[in-house]
């Protein structure tokens, strides 16, 4: 079947279940070689196959809403919707996004990129459909792993109780991003093992509506009796009891078992969940054999073989400098444990895995858990690094604050993947968490320029014994600069000067180091003299040099690959203005108030003006004003 | 018994029962005493007297970990560790918090005020005794209306799975703040039913490890009959599956009950939950009575006949300013819902209740939830009014950001309590909400000058179709100034002149309006004119207004009863860096990098300098600094 003929879903209506596996074979193979070139989240979609088509064929989209959790197992469903085409630029500049998104398509009715936010969307689009008094189906589908999420288990709550016509899916791939962890993994893991003995739901449920209902006491016991005989045949219990009627498990890869599955649960009222499982990078054998998640979210590869074709770059990832470096340190100090949200491999803590089990704490899809559990530690002496993406670590803000800032504890946060990201886009940029954190009291902020700094900085971090300390690092490979034998503590809120000069000052940190010195280098080519800081800790900054800087009213660029409210640049000009020196001089660049979009990061750079060209003609405008003001 | 000569719960381990409830007794009639002075959480304490001494007569603190989930139910707890005597000065300037506190004592473990933190907290701790090899119980006590808190049920999911030692103590009120929503709660209801009539969980263990294993199939089957029969006899059988022990429903009032539940559980490895059931307000009549839970947190009452004494205040509160007019605005327009997480009675939802239960959402202690179901809401076309407090918002930030600012969503916020709160103290103060807001793309922050101003920003708000807007009032009552008989639309980003004036300006918002008319009229009759800008857009700014004023060189304060880092007067600094004007004409005040404790606002107002002696001071500073840098 020619994939790029389709233009909406309704042809799967007529199509049986013969066709059906036809069209998943093709799209399989489609995504297979289409994801071999520009890369993507290959493992979730090619186990979502079935389900995506078989979903697509008893409802009927735009009308009812397909909710996806996380979003990123959505390419069957944007084929299915007339963008087969679009794959030609998945996740490129100006290309198609790699999660739903609602210019797109009328069919993408919810936006996202984080996980567990489906049930509380689900529960708003079913709220408004009743009070508005229309009629359609609202199916979030969401994964094992993203259930574990606290918001989705609040909906869990609120769906339940308000008894609201939603058809959950549960995408059980028995594995998250990697492995799952935590309790609900074993609840759904005896759901599974339950259903392979007993699908005879409906017939209890019939046998258990002839019990004849009594009064007072004797009522309650045999209500209880129904419901433990209930518990015996129907292995979603856990759900049930929180209000849900629940269908499964399913073959998530077998259309009449979903097909039937989907009928018994559009006849049924109220809060439903469907049960479905499935297998993660199902039909293509590398993925397929692959128990490490590796196939989750991947580059190009060789389809043959499943060979990676690795990019050139021979500098280690920043993730693996942090946390070999954390590691390190861990061996000679019995005090350091790490906690991480679901995000093992995406961290590199794989190693540290391996060696120190005991101390590596990995809580699932969980970053509010994981927050206050490490203030939780640190209020007994352990030393966590607890390691989060820019991104996710919004999801704790209320704990950063709350229970890390304002109890002043010893935390190590490792905020991985700051600054943009690249092909993911504006759901993963890491570009807030200067703005949030700087407002908190009591947190130090850092940014490395190469791997040698990093690991003076994890030390640093490591040895600082008066409240939280955030370090953050980009995403991708870092410099591959030689790194000293023995690390050390970098004196809090010292800044560096790079390159001396006499005309200028550039402040920054971080990934736009290179920026500046490329500008300064040009403009020595011209007789300007400029000064290049590295301004490695954002919070709190190098006062004394800041002061030397201000009285000797040299004019001033500051250059963040961050949110530019609140960001390092308000810092600076604050710092000015507390202490009575002429902010006017200072001139900030950084990441205006929009979302940036996804593409490669240079593209994302350009896009946003952080460029040489830009801190050139910063810096000579902010001369030009300097002279200015002197005449 | 003289409750000031206790030092710490030793004394308890002697204690019988008789004598505990001899000093039950006793600490109530000081509770009630005490509180109807100074006021405070009375019906949350009232409910735990017993429940209190029987932990720190079964548990050594401060070697074993008491951590009181919100914590405003300590009262008794800070008794039984020599604090008697400070109830006299209970939430007072520089007197004892209403709440935990590390500084006050080595009992208080870790600090709280927000909801759901305690097992996260607990498994911190665990994990780091075990890590540190250490040997100690951690035992988190939390309500029913916590327990539904996302980040709650992440600890659960995790502690469950982890198989930690932890004492979780459920203090089941059958009420959180208020009446408790939530499917969980309807689990909890049948597991108090159940527990009416069957509490023979240990013989029924003996029972069932009496039933042989068997292999393969057959094992799961006889498992799963194991449980079934278990379910019928064991009420708590929700936590089971997650992976907890399960005792109880327990009779939180009796002495005899609670010893034997956890010294079941102290006998007991891993994760356990007593389940404890309590009556909030108990031993006090007019708190007992009432089922509306107005006794919650109390201001001072006659104790007699539990009337309560009315403040002078004539003026509506804010929340009732504003929930009144978005109920006036529903009326005729039904696309307007109102969501609340178990903040009816904070945030004065009664009426709005009363008169449209089926637009009213109240979802539970559940922010995050509560965000985006909004999001979700806003998709289809309803426009949701989202009222939260500002301090708890914290705990949606990344809901804000991702799923109403980056999808653009016609989301109405309500932000509650904004600035500082008084006596509830550092962890409530609504102090932040402007930086993490700011630093948003897409989202409109306003705030009213008196409660006809309130009225028209709801009219705003609900006829803005352009995206998120926010709503930022106090805590307490408005102004009682007169209200126009029609409301309309403010528009967007404009500011308001309320005092001419030709020397310099003062741009501010809100609470510190008369702050700035205050300083303005003093300098009057020193023949220095101010003018007084009524800056109600804190987001987007009135570019009009700040062109002409940085254009006709006005020396600026800014005044912000929020914090500074990142906040509004760094905003009007940015816009004349990013417009080429002179930033540092720019003078701020606001709240300083740190957490303002407990005490009066107008104490708290004092202490960060919010006051007019300083309003005048920074004045005639800038004036001065303006003519330096004109001469």
């Amino acid at each position: 079947m020619d994939l790029t003929a389709i233009k909406n879903p309704a042809f799967l209506k007529e199509m049986s279940n013969e066709e059906l596996s036809e069209l998943a074979a093709s799209i399989r193979t489609f995504l297979i070689e289409k994801l071999s070139v520009t890369g993507g989240h290959l493992g979730a979609n090619l186990g979502v196959v079935e389900l995506s088509l078989a979903l697509h064929k008893a409802f009927n989209s735009p009308q009812d809403k397909f909710i996806w959790d996380v979003g990123h197992q959505a390419y069957i469903h944007k084929i299915l919707t007339g963008r087969t085409a679009d794959f030609e630029t998945l996740r490129q500049y100006k290309g198609m996004c790699g999660f739903p998104k609602r210019i797109e398509s009328e069919h993408d009715v919810w936006e996202t990129g984080h996980s567990s936010t489906s049930l509380s969307a689900a529960m708003g689009m079913a709220s408004a459909r009743d009070m508005m008094g229309e009629n359609y189906e609202v199916v979030p589908i969401i994964g094992d792993g993203a259930l574990t999420g606290g918001m989705a288990l609040e909906a869990l709550n609120n769906i339940g109780d308000e008894k609201k016509n939603i058809t959950v899916i549960l995408n059980d791939n028995e594995m998250s991003i990697a492995n799952n962890v935590g309790a609900l993994h074993h609840v759904l893991g005896r759901m599974r093992s339950a259903g392979k003995y007993k699908r005879a739901k409906d017939e209890m449920e019939t046998l258990l509506k002839k019990i004849p209902a009594v009064g007072g006491k004797l009522a309650t016991a045999a209500e209880r009796m129904k419901d433990s005989m209930k518990y015996f045949m129907v292995p979603g219990m856990f759900f049930e009891e929180l209000g849900f009627t629940y269908f499964g498990p399913v073959d998530g890869h077998n259309f009449q078992d979903l097909e039937e599955a989907i009928n018994y649960a559009k006849k049924t009222k109220g809060p439903k969940i469907i049960h479905v499982v499935t297998q993660k990078g199902k039909g293509y054998q590398p993925a397929e054999s692959d128990k490490t998640d590796n196939w989750h979210g991947v580059g190009p590869y060789k389809i043959e073989s499943g060979e990676k074709i690795k990019s050139s770059a021979t500098a280690p990832a920043w993730s693996k400098v942090i946390s070999e470096a954390v590691l390190e340190k861990a061996r000679t100090d019995k005090r350091i444990a790490v906690i991480t949200p679901a995000m093992i491999l995406g961290s590199k803590l794989e190693n540290f895995k391996k060696e120190m089990p005991d101390r590596l704490f990995d809580v699932g899809i969980a970053e509010q858990h994981a927050t206050t559990m490490a203030a939780g530690m640190a209020t007994q002496g352990v030393k966590p690094f607890l390691a989060i993406y820019s991104t996710f670590l919004q999801r704790a803000y209320d704990q950063l604050l709350h229970d890390i800032a304002r109890q002043n504890l010893n935390v190590f946060v490792g905020i991985d993947r700051a600054g943009f990201v690249g092909a993911d886009g504006e759901t993963h940029q890491g570009v807030y968490d200067i703005s949030f954190l700087r407002a908190m009291p009591n947190f130090t902020i850092m940014m490395p320029k190469d791997e040698n700094e990093a690991q003076h900085m994890v030390h640093t971090a490591l040895a600082h014994e008066d409240g939280p300390i955030a370090l953050r690092y980009p995403r991708g490979n870092a410099l591959g600069v030689p790194v000293d034998d023995k690390t050390y503590a970098l004196p809090i809120g010292s800044w560096e000067v790079l390159k001396e000069g006499t005309d200028a000052v550039i402040l920054t940190f971080g990934t736009t180091i290179p920026l500046a010195m490329d500008a300064s280098e040009s403009l020595a080519a011209d007789g300007i003299s400029v000064r290049v800081v590295n301004a490695r800790f954002i919070k709190p900054m190098d006062e004394a040099m800041l002061h030397e800087i201000f009285a000797s009213d040299l004019p001033i660029l500051t250059i963040e690959e961050a949110a530019l409210k609140g960001g390092f640049g308000s810092g600076v000009m604050e710092f000015a203005e507390e202490n009575g020196y002429n902010a006017s001089s200072v001139k900030r660049m950084g990441i205006p108030d929009y979302f940036v979009e996804h593409g490669s990061v240079p593209e994302q750079m350009e896009e946003v003006g952080l460029t040489k060209e830009n801190t050139i003609d910063s810096l000579r405008k902010i001369l030009r004003m300097n002279e200015e003001q002197r005449a």
